[in-house]
């Protein structure tokens, strides 16, 4: 099987590493690759890492210059997926990186993108409860982001066991290429190293609703989440320190197995052995999730920690094994295990 | 006012930013600089950033060498400062960088440290209610663990003013200066850059019940504290992320408010204008706590972030605060408020 | 004595480092503070880390707004030095952080920067020959360029005393801070995290005429300087390593007595002691340059290298110098030697 | 085909590599992984970057463990090599990441390494002169260092084709994982992050008679080689600034010419295009070098910078690809050419 496949947006972060995964994927052919601003020229400008495409030109993303693949990826801005899509037709596999189908819910989107919601696609973390029957043969899939994916996974199996109360506390540390691109002067290397930072605390954070979304799709209620992300000086990986209120007589054996219980057959998926803590370097380039389960009984609370890398799981590696539900491949197909440490 | 002051445990990360302190107060002068294993080498040896001290030989850590001083500083492992403060005599200023003399509860020392309770000194957080009064002119001085000194200056207040329940879930990235200069694994360079990694999860690190100390009696009621600690690849810098659910309808003006009547008339715990939030880089080398608070309607938590240099406010900028209150010199003496960045 | 100081600029790094050393200057008193695109902001907006001038106001950088004051700092782009110091007049000491004024050959301006030689004025670096004669009651000073500053006073020794040929290869890593606040791409934090790139090589670093200026004044003839500056994963610091022919049967005791003999008396150059080699961090936010050299007898090569801080002995702290000397203070006036580290 | 390996040092950094590099193998069954003072424990305690090999068990490095292998590699501390490959006999190919057997000359072992020359076996740079063929069908391997790796074919086409003098100077920027995993106080995180030291200087380091051996053939004279490696805050990547004397009248495109010339079919050595210039993370676990060169006129010297990952084509990956050659698979089977950035 040969796999045409076109990414749009091919010049940022999140299409660098789509590239990078493709390239060691058996079963896919390159082809079109498109770009905004950066249209004309080559990708080895902005992409000399990847140097078996380093000669490859950048074309206008439109319609036409992605048409004629089996599978499109879109790694835009929010907001240009859905008229892209149309055009593309029914029988190409889109596989947005984008936020713009995730959200169920009409009103969730007006409130954090503003504008009409473009709709809602399969969601695009295998793993969580009813995912990957949905993404099975799909025709659209919604990427999720990046800083959800981790946190999902970390907190999902408990609020489904009904250990936790859906009121969750999510600290992640992330890495900067998270932010993508864009010439923002707080991301600047001199700004960045040896310093952390916050930024949309208090709930303002465009993840934050696709969180409560899913944990509250868990709980079979609505979830309560107060999510602060820090900038970390280091180019990628999130580490998400999660917890919430116990219910019952949990003790960390018994949350354990919960997590065991919920991922032992995950591929990518992987609950640490007992007193090992994740650490976002193991998971460098790989599409794995790293998780530890405790419970801190003074506090009364369990607490859960994930890492990732932002670039991998978080968005291309995830992309890349819903790409390969949707065509019916094995689910693992070209996806790396093994990070890249130290 | 000429102090002799006597740094015990010079060689490590605390003994250096105490001296490169001192070097810069008027007041101070400095006098024996004792060590453990690194007795008998030359200062600059160790802190090639000290040039005014590179030729200072160390002696060994002994109340002999110590004598003779009116301030001794102690920066050593814990265990160790009863003993050496006893012989020292009770007319000189003992200031404790260890945890040896910080929890009132001599049940709590025996389970976090072991052995018997050395006894409970004024602790080092003026900016705590009621604890200038109790530094001003004291013999022996606390300093405070560096996690809680953020923290609990980040906290206190909202606790003190009945604004959240006692129930506080905080997530504090460290720079690894933290954790000394001791050679473990994880600890090398190559393990540390480009990754983020936890320790101590689930109420496992001992700063937990100094952070519970704190944030109980500002409470009135013992509190309930999650605390993870998470490093990060930075040499120094704490930013800890704090949460409490919020009691009554406080909304981000009154809970500013709060902050703002507690800390206006400090000269080292800044609350930042609106919309800005700390950043470590902004408090490096200075004395300074940076604060910044908000309230998550949806989350239904008071959410607010603290920074701190952990070396600086954190540890030894601390202890030469606590040793200006201690000798009746000006609180602000010889202390930085602005720190270096870029 | 009390001195009214202006910084144009000031919304900068190199800017914000004069600001945090001013502050610590026992005889200044800071006046007016200017930028250009950034006029009407706060001070605290751009530098956190100020926390004591963190209300002021940036006004426009005019002549008018400078005037009134007895030192005027320009941290400005090149090519706006010359107009903005005839308009303040020849009273007004004007401390020049540009290129504008430090090159003697007309030719070589015009060569480098383009347009008309803007004229030469004495050069900041104290510690070369004759240079602080120059500076003393100067009335306009050409602070040095971060490179030529640790690289001259790497080499100039050896040349001026005649024991390498005057051919010089300087490898200097620079951290980011070097190039400014500028949103230029390979600038971003996850482009430089965990990268170390070339930029400028081949002899096409502005700042490579001015070290072949004062190398070819130390040898009395025109020098050679091979010079590549390597950008590091680091906010601040440069180290220079330098190296060129031996002339003789110089050994490196011989090349060290040498090194001593140029610095002995020096207060911010530093000779380490036999065996220690510079690292960048000893010297952060201190107006040092530590220096080591030795023979390497199988190349034929003498090797010195050197560390700065590139914003404090590189451009802010050796402005400061030579503002004491202009003003005739005690050079060492306000200037810290002790650094920042770990 | 299927090739069962065995590694000896699997819980160094380089033994790591080789893993993750062999894991992704298509013709390689990963067998015995054996370790010094960490047998007895499981590979995931070491490298929780490798899941698919997490608990596998460390045993001890004997001839008895590694025997029954195709090929078996040593990742030791040198000396150790000589004696194991003996044991396991002629048919077994033997890659030995360590020094033991680079130098061709008995007497420049026992000045650098001490003790009697263990031999020399082929060398491990397939793209050097005349490599190739003696590596093919090898029964041992000497792999590089990894400074020689990337300085030596930065240097040697320039060499080869006479335009510059044997006479040359290398600066080269590493990151820390090229100190392995030694627990030794300048590798402690917060020493390393924010600094840049030296090392080494003045031809102190052991790679430098590696580098005069192969600078030396392709001259066919005795190189002079100043060799200063540079730490740099970052966990992988060296970057090599490579200059020498010209010879007659080469311009930078004759230079570029002799590069493409010898670099042109060269699956791993990639001369960037005009005007751009090497960065270490364009190569970050790929087995890579980037290369760029130009002519300097007014100093008279060619610059040559090469970029790597030491621990890829400069330990592992090179060990991998000399593996490939030994056993007559295609050169580039199972070794990406893309890197991990940004």
């Amino acid at each position: 099987m040969t796999v045409r496949v076109a990414v749009a947006g091919a010049s940022g972060y999140a299409g660098g590493e789509l590239l990078r995964l493709l390239l060691a994927h058996p079963e896919v052919e390159i082809g079109a690759l498109t770009a905004g601003g950066n249209a004309g020229s080559k990708l080895g400008q902005h992409h000399p890492n990847l140097l078996p495409l380093a000669d490859r030109e950048l074309t206008e993303t439109t319609a036409e210059q992605l048409r004629g693949h089996d599978v499109v990826f879109l790694a835009l801005p929010h907001g240009h997926s859905a008229a892209i899509a149309a055009e593309l037709g029914e029988d190409v596999v889109v596989v947005d990186c984008g936020a713009d189908h995730r959200l169920n819910d009409a009103e969730d989107w007006t409130r954090w993108y503003g504008g009409d919601h473009p709709g809602t696609w399969p969601y695009g973390v295998p793993e969580l409860p009813g995912a990957r029957d949905r993404l099975r043969g799909a025709k659209r899939v919604a990427v999720a982001g990046c800083f959800p994916t981790v946190s999902s996974l970390a907190v999902v199996p408990a609020l489904a066991a009904g250990i936790v109360e859906p009121d969750v506390v999510v600290t992640a540390i992330t890495g900067t290429s998270g932010a993508g691109r864009a010439l923002k002067p707080h991301l600047l290397s001199a700004e960045v190293m040896g310093s952390a930072s916050v930024y949309g605390v208090g709930g303002a954070h465009r993840h934050t609703p696709e969180m409560i979304q899913n944990l509250s799709a868990a709980a079979g209620e609505k979830a309560k989440v107060s999510f602060t992300p820090v900038l970390a000086p280091m180019a990628r990986g999130i580490l998400a320190t999660c917890s919430a209120p116990l219910r019952g007589g949990v003790d960390s054996a018994a949350a354990r197995k919960v997590y065991l219980d919920a991922y032992g057959d995950e591929p990518f998926v992987h609950v640490l052995p007992e007193g090992a803590w994740p650490q976002t370097s193991a998971t460098l380039g790989a599409n794995t999730v790293h998780l530890q389960v405790t419970v801190d009984p003074d506090a009364g609370r369990l607490v859960v920690v994930g890492a990732e890398d932002n670039l991998t799981k978080g968005t291309a590696g995830g992309a890349v094994q819903c790409m390969n539900l949707a065509l019916g491949l094995p689910e693992t197909t070209g996806l790396p295990t093994a990070g890249l440490a130290p």
